[in-house]
């Protein structure tokens, strides 16, 4: 599938800024003893080649004051209507993950609220969505991990 | 529970690096009409309070080989082995997520892995910690959604 | 949230109105060396602040010919028709307690019968109910603990 | 079952204790156009009798911080561990309801928590009893009816 | 309920009824030293009580060729058609045994066929009804016990 | 199977001992325009080919006292204890039906008893044979159907 | 039910057969000591008693790319629809086994896809059929047995 | 991963032994207007390929007394016995296949048995297993497809 080839530098690079984003380039390349040049350019051609599509901000939700979490599974009416359905999921922020799975859901979600009044809201909002035939919710009382730095050096590990 | 005030310039300081986590300060800076010293002094405070956690890549899993995704429910023997049982499961780098739930499985978690092959491989791994009694599966077809940009928005706006 | 703060008399008078609602403030007054009108204020205050809501009688329903007792979980069609379906519930005095939950029911309540033919009726009441999808009962074979006194204690010593 | 009959005065009298257990019994008196003594006799009766066992408070938990609903259901190992379980589950306060029940719980609970870490740990304690093989926990989302109230009169009125 | 009381004469001729119906009330008579008209008086009052409703025959439906036995639970659409739906079922004569339930479905029961072909037409049959949502069926695979005998002295000497 | 042949005047007279167990043997050949003899000879040779194998009684139950009727169904520690367990509910009076059955249990009895609390007591008792892991209850809320007549007509109609 | 008879010899036949289709009858014919024609003539006749229904070749579905196996429960909204779904499943090539069955499904399924996206299609289609309610999956990890080699060899021992 | 390449004469050659795997070398060369020589090396080279395992034949179960087909899902106590337990399942010839799977069964399985009473000593069989905690059964009414021809075809006119 991926005929791209990452070689030792790149996982060098990749496992340097799977640590922190904004390592600065410069840093990087003192790290591995070649040019900053070379790092903007591996950079730059992994995120040509469609590997790193970006970055993003780990916050701690419970200090924001959105210290609740749940999974939501979702039966449809009909699986043709598995598109629709998840875009008017899109729509709804709190949903911040949703899969088409097997087993007894057709849509499987994971959503972010403030407390248990606010989880009602958004479960009401994905209940009351065309198609939507039913939904049933796990909550989670800790979320013990959440890491997926773990899994990108083990990835590069092992390529 | 957060005492921590963000004032409109945090907001939208974070609302720029929610879209990206490498844009330069500077560029910050120049974007706000405020000095890049202030973005530093600012980001800095967010760190320190906790707020921002660090930083993490969003690379695309399936042209890194790992397109399968598998929800995992746990069932323990007993509650009383939950923090054992987690601290082995954060030895296996494919599980990325795993929550402390109630309903029927006593922990959650989330697994990427190569193929159903790799994924059969994860949960023996898993099936064989002891105090685990048994674990069901439930496999995505499609991961839909995974976005948290959409709710840090969300939540910046709302505060 | 509850930004009224109860003091150590406050908890004092609590400690015996749990116990019997109807002690006379002048028993209360004598037992903690205050006067009565201390006590009449201060239970004043607490309802006026909305802590204390009223009181309530304990009655033995087995004497009464009330043995029987059943949870039932309630599927809606559409949870937008909650409001509309819980206010139909409220019309059946036999439904002491009626929860929106999580978990595969919609509606969750606790039911109060002579016997089995009579909740027979009142189960066959709620499933006729616009918007009820259908009901799942449990019944109860005994009813070991009915006490909130040990919650009100554990509540004051807590504060 | 109740061979205690009660007469058309007695119910006057519950039904105004059943709004108010603090109604003083010259009130009652004057609006029964009884004496004093008659209703002090008359409720005596009837706590001799066992129908009338006591009075309670009704507090607004949310106020005091308890705004967290969960019932448990509880799989024992054997059940003649039932008894045991039940002495133990005695000890959590906030364990205010406890059924041995049909179906496929052995004993189900309602536990009132202030939040959703609190829940968990109520829900572990229930979990590390001897002979409880394993809990479900399903959460509400809002408590929409809690009323003995209407069927107190009801029962009255079909006597 | 049950005013009529039966004395020590009663139960043991329905003692020698249950275990032989056709046992003649001369050889009743003879065995407790009573007249054969006694017996038939006493026969005659239980059944003008209806305490004995009539006899039935016990078959070997094995050697009838009728080896197949099915539990079908039923869940209608709405329990207002429980009703209609038992009458349409009544007409089925291979459904010997059928029970308005509580937990998950509506109606009960019992269905002897020829073979898992002559089952599954029953099944539709019973799935073809209008107001049935649809059917589970759970198959035996021995009758081991079918013995109301042991319930009925047991009864008598509980009296 | 059954190698014996049922022929016309068998089946006439197996519909009316259907109808009344006791059905004198002279009215049987009367209204068949037999000798009584005959149906003598018929009636043993049916019962021993063990088509007939005995009568019961049909009481009221409600009368009796016996109102409550349950549905058990036994999860098994290991089928190896399948007769063992057997065994031992055959002591138990009030379970007057057992079936080894496919799906989720081992064994699927039907109990009658006095009420809920007797209902407890015997499936309490089932709870705690030795290979019995755990037991799940249906409880019916009314016998609508117990007829095995139809049934009988149908086959001797159909052989 | 089969009146047909086969004797030693077809069993010898079928022995050989079983383990490879395609063994030329004069290979059969030296190893049982009888002529070709003779094992010519016992093949046609169980051909045309309809034993042997005809043959099919094993692949390696690996090789040729389809590694994934799912299992596929449907559930009917209405079982007169059960023929008109199984000719719309028929069109779909990837069901390679479907059958009527009790329990919860209506209709089980058994399919072959080339990895999770293929599947992910296949069960769409099957979501889409006029009739179909809805679907649940069951992915298989590995297929550890596909053999009828063991049962046919065993049924001709037995017969 | 299928290396080895198929081309139009190999799919030609496998569609006419997907029909008759007996079909004579000679018939098929006739047709494809190629020497019989040609389609023989063809065969044995996707034979090495291990693309064709082999050959079975198709018999009528029904006409042979095995008319009755069940899926059986087995628990495992622990999932490291999983091999341990395959190897004694494929002791059991009446099991033609058996899966690993996801969901909440450890192995799946299919058994073709003669009747009820001879699924129910299979049944026992797998229960009796070392490791196996429990089954439960799923019973087929009717084999309705049973067919994988269309897939070999389809699979060859997709490569």
């Amino acid at each position: 599938m991926a005929k791209f080839k990452l070689d030792e530098v790149d996982h060098q690079i990749l496992d340097m800024l799977i640590e922190n984003t904004r390592t600065p380039f410069t840093d990087i390349a003192k790290k591995l003893l070649i040019s900053a040049g070379t790092v903007h350019v591996r950079v730059k051609k992994m995120e040509e080649a469609g590997i790193i599509e970006g970055s993003s901000l780990t916050l701690d939700y419970k200090k924001l004051g959105y210290s609740f979490i749940a999974y939501v599974g979702i039966y449809l009416q009909n699986t043709s209507q598995t598109k629709f359905v998840l875009q008017r999921i899109r729509e709804i922020p709190f949903v911040t993950v949703a899969h088409i799975t097997t087993g007894k859901f057709n849509i499987f979600c994971k959503v972010r609220a403030k407390d248990t009044n606010h989880a009602k809201d958004i479960i009401f909002q994905l209940d009351d969505i065309d198609g939507v035939y039913r939904t049933e919710t796990m909550i989670s009382l800790e979320e013990s991990i959440n890491d997926k730095k773990r899994l990108m050096h083990s990835i590069f590990q092992d390529l």
